[in-house]
């Protein structure tokens, strides 16, 4: 695959979900130190660079209140409200310096919901770039990463996931998730096996 | 919920996944005899008509030569493809007379993707009957009904998924999407359980 | 162009539209005549399918008794009921010969709705047959034909609207729907220009 | 419409449209100054806060060099890098005082197309908030108004479009676009009018 047609997306490299004291770190702890996720999505993120890959960061947010959902609502938003995380502004929200982006690349904008397709612009940035291929990675394996997937997949792009540089809250569902999963919807390699596929 | 603003949603009740001799049987049977699904989902059926709850059919089908998918492709569709399955016009292809439609009640068409919002117009018709609330069932639970589920929850609806109505290519993935992934996007109950909610 | 990237995509040449005696003819003959887009429509499409560009249907129809649409409802869809237009099965809803499809071409399924990218599985056929560039027309300029310009503009194909193969309820509309609207989203041509621009 | 079902959808009220000095504001004040749509626009925005409506606004940004964009592109959107319209940060982009957001209003994220809907998260806030009926005002009637326009009649929402609050290039296209097209997708009415239907 061309670099020139390749995109690199990165979701939710938040503090919320990377670091200690975030609203959601501890239940994905184990899962990051076992993949050591962080380090490989660094890894990728220089090299896609060298190579001239698009990067595109797709970190979640919402206002303070939380404004933007019904309440009570259920399911995974519910449990965003409860924690509070990834409230505007917020420290918790801010994308990490581990994955710091640099000032020509593109963070998404708006992301409220889990598919980084559905409350951005991402497609139609994808679509003016004329980027045909996307390598995925970030938090959760089997609920943003996944539904992100599921889209790029049904809209045509050429998927790869990055399986070691994903993580959710725990290992069962990260392997069951990448197996079962994200095999019917995308080329599920690592970090290394990816960069070598692009031109 | 009201049952006027509730729909079922069943989806690829077709000879291809259901019937022996359909091209992809071999891989559900085991699963399907399990969870006792399609006796349960004529239940369901036959209690959502007596409510006045909307039924919508959602079947895949391609081309004979399946035109409208890239060639090579990959992922579920390419095994779609190898297995020769859901060609329109075919045996496999047809809804089964266990869940028959009947004449008034509304057959997506166009599905070709797994999302059944993504390539139809059921978000269209949906919107338009003023539906709220959607259970969801049928095949596989981690593929065609996930990636409608997960697409459904991001459009706002109250998303139930029948966990006793569904089937996959074994019951480990069954229960896994069941348990970690469909509760992130939906209510996930059996089919009495459901009926029970319905005013 | 590369022909192998383009598609021309023929809107509603349906009975109701073009013919004497269907449903909604008394409204666009006029502007049909003047443009005589009927004539330059079967002149593209025999152009088009000797360059082997992708030649892709968008009908309309709804069932007998419109019951996808709410009742009562307002704007364009409620002139359809009201004619009783494009009811599927009837004549009124037919592909006219003059545009008869040929066996290997695609007939998109499931237009309710105006715009043909948003009830449809176009988009997904598009994007797995990695089609860039679109030419459009049929009926009406200013409904159908504009809504599925601007949709086409704003996913990032490269959009061409032929003038000469579209009609609507005036010449006043038509030419200020191509002169004023059409141009902010496509390239606004006649058919042979178009046909020049491909390779 | 009940107040709470509803909501007011302001389209770039930004100064490169309506002010002295904006890029684009020689294209409008013309149109601006005979509709008083500025002064109309204030009077919809206190009212309906006082109602209780929501408000939501519409700006449109992009990055400095436009790099969301492929160049050359064409149509509107080469219109708006020719005129370096609308970057973030700019004087610009920003929303002008006489319709100043509340700190609880919401402010969508991430337009970078003319439809509100198509690369933002409107639609996600509008299912969150259970809002079905809209009313759309601001700028340009026949192109970021319209196309919104169009696909809320398409995604089901009622809509209303403010025909004193909109201003485009000329009388000749405002007028045009308001009796000839924005009627076959909304009913379109003056915002003393649209005030009345509020319950």
């Amino acid at each position: 695959m061309m670099a020139s047609q390749t995109a690199l997306i990165l979701i939710e490299y938040q503090h919320d979900f990377t670091s200690v004291n975030g609203a959601l770190h501890n239940g994905v702890k184990d899962c990051m130190h076992q993949t050591n996720m962080l380090a490989n999505s660094q890894a990728a993120l220089k090299a896609a660079r060298e190579k001239g890959v698009t990067v595109i960061y797709s970190p979640i947010s919402f206002s303070d209140n939380y404004r933007e959902l019904r309440k009570p609502t259920y399911g995974v938003l519910q449990n965003v409200i409860s924690a509070k995380a990834f409230r505007q502004g917020s420290w918790g929200a801010e994308i990490i310096d581990n994955v710091k982006p640099l000032s020509h690349e593109i963070i998404l904008e708006g992301k409220r919901g889990l598919d980084a397709f559905y409350s951005t612009n991402l497609d139609f940035i994808l679509r003016q770039l004329n980027i045909k291929s996307l390598a995925i990675c970030g938090f959760l394996t089997n609920c943003c990463v996944e539904s992100t997937v599921r889209t790029a997949y049904e809209k045509g792009y050429d998927v790869t996931t990055l399986n070691d540089c994903c993580a959710t809250l725990s290992m069962e569902e990260h392997n069951m998730a990448l197996e079962k999963d994200l095999t019917l919807f995308s080329h599920v390699i690592n970090h290394k096996e990816w960069l070598k596929t692009i031109g």
